[in-house]
Protein backbone atom coordinates (compact mmCIF):
# COMPACT_ATOMS: atom_id res chain seq x y z
CA UNK A 1 0.00 0.00 0.00
CA UNK A 2 2.60 2.60 1.15
CA UNK A 3 4.75 1.11 -2.35
CA UNK A 4 1.63 1.84 -4.36
CA UNK A 5 1.02 5.40 -2.87
CA UNK A 6 4.90 6.41 -3.96
CA UNK A 7 4.63 5.54 -6.92
CA UNK A 8 1.62 7.64 -7.65
CA UNK A 9 4.25 10.63 -6.69
CA UNK A 10 5.42 11.76 -10.52
CA UNK A 11 8.39 13.25 -8.63
CA UNK A 12 12.54 11.95 -9.22
CA UNK A 13 12.86 12.95 -5.52
CA UNK A 14 10.51 10.31 -4.23
CA UNK A 15 11.82 7.79 -7.21
CA UNK A 16 15.22 8.46 -5.50
CA UNK A 17 14.09 7.98 -2.16
CA UNK A 18 12.30 4.82 -3.77
CA UNK A 19 15.90 3.48 -4.48
CA UNK A 20 18.05 4.19 -1.84
CA UNK A 21 15.63 6.19 0.33
CA UNK A 22 16.43 3.18 3.09
CA UNK A 23 18.78 4.62 5.59
CA UNK A 24 21.17 1.54 5.20
CA UNK A 25 21.11 2.11 1.63
CA UNK A 26 22.55 5.99 1.79
CA UNK A 27 25.37 4.91 4.45
CA UNK A 28 26.33 1.66 1.94
CA UNK A 29 26.89 3.76 -0.61
CA UNK A 30 28.48 6.75 1.45
CA UNK A 31 31.66 3.94 2.54
CA UNK A 32 31.40 2.83 -1.04
CA UNK A 33 31.76 6.83 -2.35
CA UNK A 34 34.15 7.96 0.04
CA UNK A 35 35.48 5.07 1.97
CA UNK A 36 36.99 2.94 -0.48
CA UNK A 37 34.94 0.15 0.15
CA UNK A 38 34.27 -2.45 -1.81
CA UNK A 39 33.58 -5.81 0.22
CA UNK A 40 30.95 -7.52 1.71
CA UNK A 41 32.68 -8.05 4.67
CA UNK A 42 34.29 -4.35 4.88
CA UNK A 43 30.64 -2.77 4.71
CA UNK A 44 29.41 -5.36 7.84
CA UNK A 45 32.45 -4.24 9.74
CA UNK A 46 31.70 -0.30 9.16
CA UNK A 47 28.27 -0.68 10.12
CA UNK A 48 27.18 -3.43 12.31
CA UNK A 49 24.33 -4.41 10.03
CA UNK A 50 22.61 -7.63 9.82
CA UNK A 51 23.81 -9.98 7.43
CA UNK A 52 20.62 -10.66 5.54
CA UNK A 53 19.61 -7.29 5.31
CA UNK A 54 23.14 -6.29 4.26
CA UNK A 55 22.76 -8.71 1.31
CA UNK A 56 19.47 -7.89 0.05
CA UNK A 57 20.84 -4.21 -0.06
CA UNK A 58 23.55 -4.70 -2.39
CA UNK A 59 21.23 -7.03 -4.44
CA UNK A 60 19.30 -4.09 -4.70
CA UNK A 61 21.65 -2.27 -5.52
CA UNK A 62 23.06 -4.69 -8.65
CA UNK A 63 19.71 -5.26 -9.46
CA UNK A 64 19.64 -1.58 -9.90
CA UNK A 65 22.22 -0.42 -12.07
CA UNK A 66 24.41 1.42 -8.89
CA UNK A 67 26.99 -1.13 -8.48
CA UNK A 68 28.23 -4.01 -10.19
CA UNK A 69 30.16 -7.42 -9.08
CA UNK A 70 33.29 -7.87 -9.90
CA UNK A 71 35.52 -11.04 -8.74
CA UNK A 72 38.39 -9.19 -6.62
CA UNK A 73 41.16 -11.09 -8.69
CA UNK A 74 41.28 -14.14 -11.40
CA UNK A 75 41.71 -16.32 -8.91
CA UNK A 76 39.42 -15.66 -6.33
CA UNK A 77 35.99 -16.71 -5.80
CA UNK A 78 35.67 -13.61 -3.79
CA UNK A 79 33.67 -10.75 -5.43
CA UNK A 80 33.54 -6.94 -4.79
CA UNK A 81 30.85 -4.56 -5.31
CA UNK A 82 31.96 -1.73 -7.25
CA UNK A 83 29.61 1.64 -8.09
CA UNK A 84 28.85 2.07 -11.54
CA UNK A 85 28.51 6.19 -12.60
CA UNK A 86 25.04 5.98 -11.77
CA UNK A 87 25.87 5.10 -7.87
CA UNK A 88 28.69 7.52 -7.77
CA UNK A 89 26.60 10.09 -8.88
CA UNK A 90 25.28 10.13 -5.44
CA UNK A 91 27.86 11.45 -4.20
CA UNK A 92 26.04 14.97 -4.31
CA UNK A 93 23.26 13.55 -2.45
CA UNK A 94 25.32 12.30 0.33
CA UNK A 95 27.71 15.47 1.03
CA UNK A 96 24.10 17.76 1.05
CA UNK A 97 23.05 15.19 3.75
CA UNK A 98 26.41 15.69 5.55
CA UNK A 99 26.38 19.22 5.26
CA UNK A 100 22.85 19.51 6.41
CA UNK A 101 23.49 17.20 10.03
CA UNK A 102 27.01 18.70 9.94
CA UNK A 103 25.57 22.41 10.66
CA UNK A 104 22.29 21.35 12.11
CA UNK A 105 22.73 17.66 14.39
CA UNK A 106 26.71 17.61 15.14
CA UNK A 107 26.91 19.20 18.82
CA UNK A 108 30.14 17.98 18.91
CA UNK A 109 31.39 19.45 15.69
CA UNK A 110 31.29 17.59 11.92
CA UNK A 111 32.94 14.31 12.52
CA UNK A 112 34.21 14.38 9.17
CA UNK A 113 35.64 16.99 7.03
CA UNK A 114 35.28 16.24 2.85
CA UNK A 115 38.13 18.17 0.98
CA UNK A 116 39.29 18.63 -2.49
CA UNK A 117 41.83 16.29 -3.22
CA UNK A 118 43.24 18.53 -5.31
CA UNK A 119 43.88 21.92 -3.00
CA UNK A 120 42.83 20.21 0.16
CA UNK A 121 39.82 23.43 0.50
CA UNK A 122 36.49 22.18 2.11
CA UNK A 123 33.83 21.27 -0.23
CA UNK A 124 29.86 22.65 0.22
CA UNK A 125 26.98 21.73 -1.73
CA UNK A 126 25.70 24.76 -4.02
CA UNK A 127 22.27 25.05 -6.10
CA UNK A 128 23.84 26.73 -8.25
CA UNK A 129 21.79 28.48 -11.47
CA UNK A 130 23.26 27.41 -14.89
CA UNK A 131 22.61 30.74 -16.46
CA UNK A 132 24.03 33.16 -14.20
CA UNK A 133 26.08 31.07 -12.31
CA UNK A 134 24.72 32.43 -8.80
CA UNK A 135 24.60 30.50 -6.08
CA UNK A 136 21.01 30.18 -4.76
CA UNK A 137 18.76 29.75 -2.26
CA UNK A 138 15.72 27.19 -1.67
CA UNK A 139 13.42 30.62 -1.86
CA UNK A 140 15.16 31.43 -5.33
CA UNK A 141 14.15 28.75 -6.80
CA UNK A 142 10.34 28.04 -8.52
CA UNK A 143 9.20 24.82 -9.60
CA UNK A 144 7.62 24.39 -13.19
CA UNK A 145 6.25 21.20 -15.20
CA UNK A 146 9.06 19.54 -16.85
CA UNK A 147 8.98 17.13 -19.86
CA UNK A 148 8.01 14.14 -17.85
CA UNK A 149 4.67 16.05 -16.15
CA UNK A 150 1.64 14.03 -16.14
CA UNK A 151 -1.13 15.86 -18.25
CA UNK A 152 -4.16 14.66 -15.93
CA UNK A 153 -3.20 15.55 -12.42
CA UNK A 154 -3.55 18.86 -11.10
CA UNK A 155 -1.05 18.19 -8.50
CA UNK A 156 1.80 16.38 -9.81
CA UNK A 157 5.37 17.24 -9.14
CA UNK B 1 17.76 -2.62 17.91
CA UNK B 2 18.20 -0.66 14.06
CA UNK B 3 17.71 2.63 16.02
CA UNK B 4 20.50 1.89 17.97
CA UNK B 5 22.80 0.24 15.62
CA UNK B 6 22.40 3.85 13.63
CA UNK B 7 22.95 5.67 16.92
CA UNK B 8 26.41 4.35 16.85
CA UNK B 9 27.61 5.98 12.97
CA UNK B 10 29.29 9.05 14.57
CA UNK B 11 27.86 10.73 11.08
CA UNK B 12 25.99 13.73 9.75
CA UNK B 13 24.78 11.92 6.81
CA UNK B 14 23.65 9.20 9.00
CA UNK B 15 22.09 11.64 11.59
CA UNK B 16 20.41 13.78 9.11
CA UNK B 17 18.42 10.64 7.67
CA UNK B 18 17.28 9.99 11.09
CA UNK B 19 15.43 12.92 11.20
CA UNK B 20 14.48 12.95 7.71
CA UNK B 21 15.26 9.68 6.36
CA UNK B 22 11.57 8.27 5.76
CA UNK B 23 10.38 8.57 2.95
CA UNK B 24 7.00 10.66 3.32
CA UNK B 25 9.32 13.45 5.44
CA UNK B 26 10.88 14.31 2.80
CA UNK B 27 8.14 14.40 0.58
CA UNK B 28 6.39 17.16 2.83
CA UNK B 29 9.30 19.08 3.23
CA UNK B 30 9.52 19.19 -0.62
CA UNK B 31 5.95 20.47 -1.16
CA UNK B 32 6.56 22.80 2.01
CA UNK B 33 9.51 24.22 0.13
CA UNK B 34 9.02 24.81 -3.23
CA UNK B 35 4.98 23.94 -3.48
CA UNK B 36 4.19 26.68 -1.19
CA UNK B 37 2.22 24.37 1.53
CA UNK B 38 1.97 24.90 4.95
CA UNK B 39 -1.79 23.48 5.82
CA UNK B 40 -2.07 19.68 6.69
CA UNK B 41 -4.82 19.33 4.68
CA UNK B 42 -2.87 20.76 1.69
CA UNK B 43 -0.61 17.69 2.24
CA UNK B 44 -2.99 15.14 2.96
CA UNK B 45 -4.42 15.77 -0.71
CA UNK B 46 -0.84 16.07 -2.25
CA UNK B 47 0.36 13.08 -0.77
CA UNK B 48 -2.49 10.86 -0.27
CA UNK B 49 -0.42 10.06 2.62
CA UNK B 50 -2.42 8.42 5.91
CA UNK B 51 -3.78 10.83 8.69
CA UNK B 52 -2.00 9.48 11.21
CA UNK B 53 1.61 9.18 9.67
CA UNK B 54 0.96 12.79 8.19
CA UNK B 55 0.05 14.00 11.75
CA UNK B 56 2.87 11.99 13.49
CA UNK B 57 5.47 13.52 10.63
CA UNK B 58 4.76 16.80 11.44
CA UNK B 59 4.84 16.22 14.99
CA UNK B 60 8.09 15.49 14.50
CA UNK B 61 9.39 18.19 12.41
CA UNK B 62 8.20 20.62 15.02
CA UNK B 63 9.87 18.50 17.63
CA UNK B 64 13.43 18.80 15.86
CA UNK B 65 12.99 22.04 14.76
CA UNK B 66 12.24 21.79 11.37
CA UNK B 67 9.27 23.76 11.46
CA UNK B 68 7.05 25.95 13.84
CA UNK B 69 3.16 25.97 13.98
CA UNK B 70 1.61 29.06 13.54
CA UNK B 71 -2.59 30.28 13.60
CA UNK B 72 -3.56 30.75 10.10
CA UNK B 73 -5.46 34.11 11.30
CA UNK B 74 -6.32 35.80 14.90
CA UNK B 75 -9.34 34.35 14.46
CA UNK B 76 -8.67 31.02 13.59
CA UNK B 77 -7.80 27.94 15.39
CA UNK B 78 -6.48 26.30 12.38
CA UNK B 79 -2.50 26.17 12.23
CA UNK B 80 -0.36 25.90 9.80
CA UNK B 81 3.59 24.54 9.43
CA UNK B 82 6.04 26.75 8.72
CA UNK B 83 9.46 25.91 8.07
CA UNK B 84 12.32 27.15 10.07
CA UNK B 85 15.84 28.15 8.56
CA UNK B 86 16.70 24.29 9.53
CA UNK B 87 13.92 23.18 7.49
CA UNK B 88 14.70 25.55 4.70
CA UNK B 89 18.42 24.67 4.55
CA UNK B 90 17.11 21.09 3.35
CA UNK B 91 16.30 22.35 -0.04
CA UNK B 92 19.84 21.11 -1.30
CA UNK B 93 18.80 17.79 -0.14
CA UNK B 94 16.38 17.68 -2.00
CA UNK B 95 17.26 19.40 -5.25
CA UNK B 96 20.35 17.02 -5.00
CA UNK B 97 18.01 13.80 -4.71
CA UNK B 98 15.92 15.31 -7.40
CA UNK B 99 18.77 16.04 -9.94
CA UNK B 100 19.71 12.45 -10.11
CA UNK B 101 16.52 11.00 -9.95
CA UNK B 102 15.37 13.02 -13.03
CA UNK B 103 19.30 11.76 -14.18
CA UNK B 104 18.26 7.75 -13.76
CA UNK B 105 15.07 7.10 -12.67
CA UNK B 106 13.10 9.36 -15.43
CA UNK B 107 12.15 7.65 -18.47
CA UNK B 108 10.17 10.37 -19.52
CA UNK B 109 12.10 13.33 -18.75
CA UNK B 110 12.08 15.50 -15.91
CA UNK B 111 8.55 16.00 -13.87
CA UNK B 112 9.89 19.21 -13.03
CA UNK B 113 11.53 21.52 -13.60
CA UNK B 114 13.56 24.15 -10.56
CA UNK B 115 14.02 27.26 -12.35
CA UNK B 116 16.10 30.41 -10.19
CA UNK B 117 13.56 33.14 -10.04
CA UNK B 118 15.62 36.21 -10.66
CA UNK B 119 16.61 34.89 -14.04
CA UNK B 120 15.14 31.53 -15.19
CA UNK B 121 17.69 29.45 -15.71
CA UNK B 122 17.68 25.79 -14.46
CA UNK B 123 19.85 25.00 -11.56
CA UNK B 124 21.85 21.90 -10.61
CA UNK B 125 23.18 20.86 -7.42
CA UNK B 126 27.28 21.24 -7.45
CA UNK B 127 29.82 20.56 -4.74
CA UNK B 128 32.35 23.29 -4.84
CA UNK B 129 35.44 23.80 -3.08
CA UNK B 130 35.74 26.65 -0.85
CA UNK B 131 39.58 27.11 -1.70
CA UNK B 132 39.49 27.15 -5.42
CA UNK B 133 36.18 27.18 -6.20
CA UNK B 134 35.97 24.30 -8.33
CA UNK B 135 33.12 22.30 -9.31
CA UNK B 136 34.32 18.65 -8.08
CA UNK B 137 33.15 15.10 -8.53
CA UNK B 138 32.88 12.55 -5.99
CA UNK B 139 36.44 11.34 -6.57
CA UNK B 140 37.92 14.47 -6.36
CA UNK B 141 36.73 14.32 -2.64
CA UNK B 142 38.94 12.82 0.49
CA UNK B 143 37.66 12.72 3.85
CA UNK B 144 39.47 13.53 7.08
CA UNK B 145 38.52 13.32 10.34
CA UNK B 146 36.80 16.79 11.94
CA UNK B 147 36.45 17.67 15.53
CA UNK B 148 33.10 15.78 16.08
CA UNK B 149 35.07 12.71 15.46
CA UNK B 150 35.37 10.28 18.37
CA UNK B 151 39.01 8.91 18.97
CA UNK B 152 37.93 5.65 20.40
CA UNK B 153 37.23 3.93 17.27
CA UNK B 154 38.96 3.08 14.45
CA UNK B 155 36.09 2.95 11.90
CA UNK B 156 34.18 6.30 12.59
CA UNK B 157 32.78 8.64 9.67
Amino acid sequence: MLGRTYDAQNCSAARTLEIVGERWSLLIIRDALFRGMSRYSQFERSLGIAPNILASRLARFVEAGLMKMSPVSEESEVSEYLLTEMGKELGAVVVALTAWGDRWAAPKGAPVIYEHLGCGGTVSPVIKCRACSRELKSEDLVVRPGPGTRQKSPMVN
